[in-house]
């Protein structure tokens, strides 16, 4: 266990300091690095699988409900950002301005998309002619940037990869109905894919989109008692539909403006997946989201046939769809390997030495709980597929069980604010919904309305903030 | 046929102007659309479907050889792109430069990423430590932003869609070897999935990538004769693993510069796949990167079960594995869609009426020679799998045969000079390798050597352009 040493060295362990433990978790796993350029990151191969992993689920979702992919300059003249006027309000501070092509200086200033409302809404100005031609359900997958002044690599970056959802209806029902049903295809990226469970629910004004009629979102809690703003889906009524004067012909034969909604998900989850489920050892992924799901290591593989049956075992795996690896490496020790491996939260990890082969078993073991079981040749893949089965649906339920132990209910106000401990986790607390409320909250603890949550309780009928009447149960917590 | 010539009429025939006749194709079939910045595209849906069919070809091939991908900074400290002689005198007139971030001046400038090279050539040069860690093979999908004065969608656009392949060896054999492999698989890209036929071979010193040591190319010819760069792949040498100091620890314990790749295949191969198969109806696309390879039209629906038969229909083809749609809109007359699809380039249309259903068949009709064939409900599914390979298979040949049609041998350079036929197509000529005979070819004819290609003949021991002894033989041609 000498070995092992080293690795878990490495690391700082989260109670000691969370934020180092992420820094070391995602440099360690070589997920990410610093770049030249300040607060752009640099996502390595590891880190980018676990992209590609989700724009897979999530692309195929969107499909099945009828989106299509487009793409839309990069660019957005500096005019067409300013016709909406929250929008801009909201964005121009953290815009970066191109102002030269080659070594002229531009007309007009062009900023690098921070979102492409703008530029998509000028374009289907432009196309959208009848109700015939609705509803206009695409989407884009690109990169945007928003220059940000304290950046933490997947969580918070002037630049990170995401998607982009843009529609238009003919009726505000329809456009609600389409904020809402992306909102639950994130839940179940979130849930099913990342193992990550979430709290949806309304954002509050103060909390919306820029130009946003109302935001959706979802909210999930990290190890450290601090929430992540999961994914967000926008109605954004008539407000930029208007203001780029998008018209269509309806069935009443008047012209009339379309009903928009969108909706963004971005490699921000990637930081949640780490910060929800890594440990000490470092980082540990649901088998559904890793970019290897099982590790065979052969041990004095030379002897009694071991390499071979390792090499089998590797095949059969492999038709069974299962993402596996061999490492038939001789250089380094198994005890370095299996550190190695803990460190890069590989869900299974199976051990194979002479005396297995002697039983017709090998030892395998998993990533979230440490637990290993001795499982026989005999339908080996199955059993394996059936633990990385049982372990994608232990990982949720145990990161549910952390979010229900920390959430609490606000007694009043005052503990709260005085108590350090009490602002970890969620708390549910009842708010008269005014933006004074909210304010104060924001500034006495540090605290955020995180959402509305769909699913109200009556915990009071007056405000825990001040003795206003209460309208809605809020979550309420300190966020990334 | 009267809806016929309605279409028809929409699209200018390319005999008469060929750049119209592109621009109408990809309007028409909103392919693309000018945004609001001069020079920047929009790739609209059934543009964007062509793009992923391509990526994910080309992507799967990249990972089955070993690549994987990643993501680097869409912006560039200027320095850092300093830092390679040839390469920043190639690139910087033509890049987009960031200035402000937010409300902020930057203290350096940063460059919208024109090609990636130098970035990750920086962030190599932290990583690499010993040979034990080559090859390095990573690749990105991005866009990247170079100002071009005279754009054309697909072909030369401000902002293109691409991946962008940077690898690393030990030894220069092993950077060649992969630079050839790359083009091997952009030789596919070509052929087997865009049915459209390449020309292989070597860049001369003026036309390499700025930076490279050798740079490899595929050519294609287009309908009108001129030819079309499709896909590169660059042996850089040493050149930038020394001017950003990547280092390795050797074998031989000494320090040394690896060897170094890169190559890139973009949204201009749409552009090709449009200019090598179009025809005067409007687009063609070979069945296996068509978005909808069969639609199936049903007439008089309301009858004699012909809709169900439809539905049927539908549902084998889809289970056999087949991107098919049933179009039962009723609005529209049978004829309407007939050329609406034939516009759209659907490898197949299948017509079915109370007639074929009596006779246990249906009309099947091929969008590449238009032929129609009679086809029995029994084992309809197969017979339609069938139909979509021979057309792949023919379209290549068919583009084949024209482009052999199209390549002359050069006679005499004063001939070939005077007439503006002989230009057309490609020419094969016989070149000293030298700088002047090759500016003075394009000065004189607007002609350029396209590539040296892997297959040499020997048309004649001097020169075609001037009296020195030949030493290639080469293509050249008009290009886009």
């Amino acid at each position: 266990m000498g070995e092992n040493k080293d690795f878990v060295k490495e690391i700082t362990p989260m109670e000691v300091d969370f934020p180092r433990w992420y820094t070391d978790v995602i440099l360690k796993n070589e997920l990410v690095d610093y770049s030249p350029v300040k607060g752009f990151m640099v996502i390595r191969p590891y880190g980018y699988a676990l992209w590609e992993g989700i724009q897979a689920f999530a692309d195929e979702k969107f499909k099945a409900t009828g989106h299509k992919n487009m793409y839309f300059p990069l660019l957005i003249p500096e005019s067409l950002l300013n016709k909406e006027k929250e929008h801009v309000e909201g964005f121009a501070p953290e815009v970066a301005w191109v102002t030269h092509g080659g070594s002229e200086e531009l007309a007009e200033r062009l900023c690098v998309r921070p979102t492409s409302e703008t530029i998509i809404c000028h374009m289907y100005s432009k196309w959208l002619n009848s109700y015939r031609d609705l509803p206009y359900l695409y989407n884009q997958w690109c990169s945007v940037v928003r220059w940000e002044k304290t950046t933490r690599p997947f969580l918070r970056t002037s630049e990170f990869l995401w998607q982009e959802g843009h529609t238009l209806h003919e009726t505000y029902d329809e456009a609600q109905e389409e904020t809402l049903k992306i909102l639950d295809i994130y839940r179940q990226v979130a849930e099913d894919l990342l193992a990550m469970p979430v709290v949806v629910g309304k954002k509050s004004d103060k909390e919306k989109f820029a130009g946003a009629e109302s935001t959706y979102t979802m909210e999930a809690l990290m190890h450290d008692g601090q929430a992540l703003q999961a994914g967000t889906s926008h109605n954004l009524g008539q407000h930029f539909t208007k203001a780029f004067e998008i018209k269509f012909l309806g069935r009443d034969n008047k012209e009339h403006n379309p009903y928009h909604t969108s909706w963004g998900i971005s490699t921000r989850l990637i930081g949640g997946l780490i910060m929800v489920h890594g440990d000490n050892r470092g980082l540990v992924l649901p088998p559904r989201i890793a970019p290897v799901q099982a590790v065979i290591i052969p041990i004095a593989m030379k002897k009694f046939g071991v390499l071979e049956k390792a090499e089998e075992l590797f095949k059969s795996l492999k038709e069974q769809g299962i993402r596996v690896e061999l490492d038939d490496d001789t250089k380094e020790s198994p005890g370095w390997k299996f550190n190695q491996y803990e460190m890069k939260g590989y869900p299974i990890r199976i051990e194979i030495g002479p005396r297995d082969i002697e039983n017709n078993q090998a030892m395998v073991v998993r990533r979230d709980t440490l637990e290993k079981e001795i499982v026989s040749f005999d339908g080996f893949a199955e059993k394996i597929n059936e633990i990385l089965e049982s372990m994608q649906g232990d990982m949720l339920k145990k990161a549910l069980k952390h979010r229900e132990e920390n959430t609490h209910t606000i007694t009043n106000y005052e503990d709260y604010k005085s108590s350090n401990e009490a602002k970890k986790g969620f708390t549910k607390a009842m708010w008269c919904g005014c933006r004074e409320c909210e304010d104060k909250l924001k500034q006495e603890t540090g605290a955020s309305i995180r959402c509305i949550p769909f699913q109200q309780e009556n915990l009071s009928n007056i405000c825990h903030f001040c003795d206003k009447e209460a309208k809605h149960m809020v979550y309420i917590a300190r966020a990334y």
